[in-house]
């Protein structure tokens, strides 16, 4: 895929302070060639930029949103209140409860209204990204290979780490 | 004051199943004669009615917001981001985690939108009430000498209770 | 979409004592008409069996894996470590913990092998399937409209919802 | 609104070492213009002091009062059963469980008596602070506009966020 | 001991619904013949009468003060914030959070004011109130002997329980 | 009183590391001129020294045993099951639980073994030894005047903090 | 195995309410035959037969010893810490907090005293009667073909399990 | 024993991150002269590797596997699945969750496939290990010998630490 591609994935985050996570969910998309975007958009100082943003999601050909948030974060649930595209939350660590308020605040959506939901922080915004590269590799075989030569590279790097035994 | 006049205070849920902890609220409005108005509004099956309830609040005449949701409770957020009308959060107590996860995503608020937030269940939906009768109370006297008398009563059914001890 | 079909969503858990929660995950699926198989795959049980789903659901035409697993719930993870098609986790409730070690179990995945998680009990595991279904609507103008339909009728049953204030 | 003024709301905190938590709560009241008044009261190094401060509250002229306390956090909730002015609590972080100690001994108050409740650290000084701003405001017009354009600078400063994608 | 006698141990609580829980400790001091005194007193419906309790706890012969309550649980801490008299805190559990919140309120007390917390429901009461036994067996050896009489029956309790093994 | 006196009041942990907090204990001991003693006594590492240590010390003249342990902290617990002296402890902070496995472990006891139990850390250590000395003073009108002395002092310490308002 | 042969495994439990949750590990070594003995040994009211029980373990020819307690549980710890038989230890679920208490009071041991912990409740009982069945197996291989053939069998069970699919 | 000897305990971890913590297993086998191995094998990059590592475990002679894990920690409960091998699981303590997340991913498996649980980081990789030394001990008198020295070496520690009164 190329990136000069109209974006498939959206990147969302309710602060710049969430970059130091998130960048991590957009150097997979690098990685992988995926056609993405990325920006601030803050539940509760941006609600009515959120909800344009999620409204016109299908139909600018986001084919996932990958959102990151902290604290009350109300965030992905209410991108994905507004959009049948599916919305891959990411919690961010909180200050004073380290992501537990942030996880909870995502996951516990109810019924009829999902968020696929990822650990907090670096890793739950990397998984993010590669289960929105997933989704996209359904449907496209060379994205399909790449996300299997990623995991093989992934083992073998696995498998040739050592321990300093003398 | 009569419940005749137009509401000066407004009771949402995120669902008619969060009734038997939200009358505890409008139990309260009524005993105290505060012209109000309940109805489910769901943040995440209704947003647009939410956020036009939110932005329509003040002009309505709202002087307070008493919004109980469970689970990924967002209403009591959402809303504020959208009025600067007082939100009053109840935490409804929710199957599996009882509550606590509706508490941290309603107090984890961020900095620039408040939601004052209660006890998880039917006391803090009373508080919730209290509150928004105090609010009123602090430029209505009349209403303030019926807080006082509430309180005083309050005290003395408390000090009239007895232990079983023979 | 026809149920008699190849299926394209899988949905297992850990023992027959889950279908009480993952049901609400195949009602959705059959909803929507989505063709899907069901069964008990259980990882510390029938670790080969689970591989070996794992391993030959994306080459079996599987879009997506919903697995449902309580306590030290290891059967999305396990999963999604053999093979790149979506895996959905569903954290079951335990019986001291309330799904709380599910949960944390499914959703904390190291960086690499991702599992979308959803709310802890019926409500994931019928937001696990409707994200089976976005996924696939991506690219099933008809099943995107089913479910924008779902959607739509969802926030009119909603908005119906009248409390019972005399 | 003057600082000169007599102080409308009051801001109290359990020890000194609150004050780097407590003065974001003072900074909103400077930046809105709320005459105000702000000092050390130890619910339990000083009860007779904190029972007088909220007994004098309301004919001193205090509209809403806002507390900070950490552990055992139990100056909201008792300077709360002295007064019907609405108390504000502000978990303040504790040194070993990080403010939830702080949270759930403010939040779980009784019926009968409220404390509204606000994020654990700076984010809910500052929110308890917007709260007392956004009560005054209810009365008075020229405050309210002050509310709203705070927030719509918040709206484009959050607006004016960048990623720094290259 | 005599009950007849001048009450040395106080017990109190916050609400006649505690008497459930407290009622284990008045037990064991009638068991042993400690003079008693049990009744309710709300720290937040009664707190001036709190503070007179407290106030006059030692100059009214009283040598410890048994204090239970529930979620927000300031009775321990404020009734030793009034007194040198040691207090004795126990836990009820609360209706959604099992009594954490309780237990945190109570024993997260700051430096300078202490209360000894027990266990969460009646093994914490009936505790207490072996601990204001212990206190006074210090000077009464008659007491002492009695604890001792007690201990040793109950480890001829422990060592007479069977099993149903066949 | 004299520290030249025979210890009324022992001071134990379960490792030197755990002097941190609990020189705290004894330095309030110290501050109040009681005889005391201060050892390492480990529960898993020294059992039967500990066993010796509750056995011996109502009749080596002790008055209360102020424990001091991290993790599974067992010390507290066992010595309170081997002497009807009472025990005071003290949940010393963790590495990775922060001490909320050691408050568990220690306050958690079964009705009919009791420990005291005091906030995790210093605060808990301090509040211990000044519960040891409310347990003293009760007999000791002039440990009573120092008590009631300190706790003036610390109230007009209070009384005089100021915070940095320009 | 015959069950008549002198114990190699010994069962205690802190009280016979605990029979509940530890007959599930008598039923697992009665199912392979293990020599074992199940009896009450509660670490805080029987503290010299649990140290004496431990003491002899080794020289009784007990080659492990599974030990459950619920609470501010003590008894498995405490045994470890006076024999180096492989103490197994089983959280009993605790009325208020679940087993949290007991699952992080046998856990968090010390360096230097093991003790090998599972679930809470009746699956952690089953799990440490077969881990006492592991270590005996590895010297004693028709145990270990036994275990080999639970293994199989409970494997062919769980492929056995169907769902109520029409 | 000699270390020249074919392993009889494996120590494995998910990634050589968790050496900091896993190493504290390996110094114990060393200082015992067990013959072990230790080696990188992670349960989501290597899922192949680690069973072929858990079905070959007994047949290479392996009496003990210690396993070492963070976050969803699957390690130790999938290789449980696929040996009779005794597993000895390890938490690793996590960025964010400390090593709950870990603590209750490992130890809250399902009746029939065990794994023993330790306490989160370095003193639960030293118990493991002194559990796989117990272990082995059962039929190694020298060994068993070792592990009385050890202890009793431990004690003789203990027993000489001092604290730094004047």
């Amino acid at each position: 895929m190329s990136e000069q591609n109209k974006p498939v994935v959206g990147v969302i985050m309710g602060s710049n302070s969430d970059w130091d996570v998130m960048q991590h969910a957009v150097a997979i998309l690098k990685q992988f060639g995926v056609p993405h975007e990325a920006q601030v958009i803050s539940a509760h100082r941006m609600p009515d930029e959120m909800f344009g943003y999620a409204e016109s999601a299908r139909s600018r050909g986001l084919r996932a949103i990958i959102a990151g948030a902290g604290g009350a974060a109300h965030l992905p649930g209410m991108v994905a209140a507004k959009t049948i595209v599916p919305v891959l939350g990411v919690p961010v660590p909180s200050r004073y409860l380290r992501g537990e308020d942030s996880l909870l605040s995502i996951v516990q959506m109810p019924k009829g209204v999902p968020v696929s939901t990822f650990a907090i922080g670096e890793a739950g915004a990397a998984n993010a990204a590669l289960t929105a590269v997933a989704i996209l590799a359904a449907t496209d075989d060379a994205l399909a290979a790449q996300l299997e030569d990623f995991r093989a590279k992934q083992t073998a790097a696995a498998k040739a780490m050592t321990l300093p035994l003398e």
